[in-house]
């Protein structure tokens, strides 16, 4: 099964006085690109239930290696592998490519929350509509 | 040896719809604080060069574990570790704090690099000017 | 004639602890739309020169109206008219849509510069090749 | 009455490839400054209720003019200025000095609002406890 991809622009505002792009971008689009992923399988990152909390996935990790700068103006293909799906977390393994360049790897962990209205968190089991809609990917060979 | 110590204050705009610190501003206050202790030891980032270039410090990798969320108006204490001085490239140990609770722990390898006006960074050994600076500290217990 | 129309989703990090888009992002939308105006006519908005400086335009001012908060999710119609072109600068007028509810509006002022290495601008005014594919358009009645 | 002064150092994150800082930050700035002075004077910017909403204050516009770009490592000295005080808004005026050099100055209305969990946004009249505590500030000569 393939990755799913999602494609960012280098905007200016993401480079700094380098002139490459400023590496906490990566994480940002990490995020952003996991959040396409849940919206492609139909399902929302932020899930309100209706005592008024929220259904979330806050990161319990991230890492990313770094092999290649990006520009502005380049045209960014993440890779996003759901690596394994847990009773209580989902672990992201993400590819970032320019054409055929890898610029950067990561990984993510994220915990599936009720995020309650006052800023606490409760993590719980993966509730089985989420999880049905999940599908472990064979990484690619390299990373 | 003690790590060196930044402080940050939680802004409202770090904040996100779970009432909670958005994870990738970590990445940015790990930088940040690695740039305050350089400001310390007397040396800067992002040194420029008689031919234009700059000295700089691009991140090789970076990564972050959370533990508990921060909230708004939190004052945070970062602490930052030399945990290795190598041939091209320092590695940092950091830990998250308010108060006696740590929200989070990460690592950070940066490259010694020359940054080209054009965007392309070429690895350099450390200039002895930096490596004279530099001391490695012990990690906490914990970590 | 009509306006350009970029289009952005609201991303989770966008949020802020009000459940609503952080102010700041409007800015940097802004931009970004003016960004694919630029794209969509053929120029950049950072173009390097054979002397290693760019033709950049910095902005002069900028000001944005907010008349309804944006929220996590929505799909964003940032409408870019062209209010003036000026000797050395551009007017912008811009406005942000949810479906047929305005969110938004605002102005911004560029001015066409020569951007050097040392972080130096340089007002000038603009190139025959740029000021030849840009429009004046016609505003909206209300704003 | 002097204005209210609060500092900010220029991170390495806030430049981009034109060497300067990016305008967009300004505005992050403008917030910042203006909940310190809240908390300068004993006020918090999102003061929970017993109900679970927040008594906030969301922007109405801002806007600001550069005169000068910002660069790495300057501190910026940003005066905030009260300009004036009314039944559910105030008027902020700022200014972006460096040292004796002012790079920008720019005003911003925000309201007092209810801030719903739901991420909607109630007007209300400045509750007296807030409206004490603030004072108008005669404005300086130029702007």
């Amino acid at each position: 099964m393939a990755p799913f991809v999602a494609q960012r622009r280098v905007e200016f505002a993401h480079t700094d006085m380098a002139q490459i792009v400023h590496f906490a971008n990566f994480y940002r689009w990490m995020e952003e690109a996991e959040h396409e992923y849940f919206r492609s399988i139909g399902l929302s990152i932020m899930e309100k239930q209706d005592d008024g909390t929220y259904i979330g996935w806050p990161r319990v990790n991230c890492s990313c290696h770094y092999q290649a700068p990006a520009h502005h103006n380049d045209l960014i293909d993440i890779h996003v592998y759901v690596e394994r799906i847990g009773f209580k977390s989902l672990n992201f393994y993400l590819e970032f490519w320019v054409g055929d360049k890898r610029l950067a790897y990561g990984r993510m962990k994220t915990a599936c929350c009720i995020c309650r209205p006052d800023g606490t968190l409760q993590s719980i089991e993966i509730p089985e509509i989420y999880r049905s809609k999940f599908v472990e990917m064979p990484l690619p060979g390299k990373g």
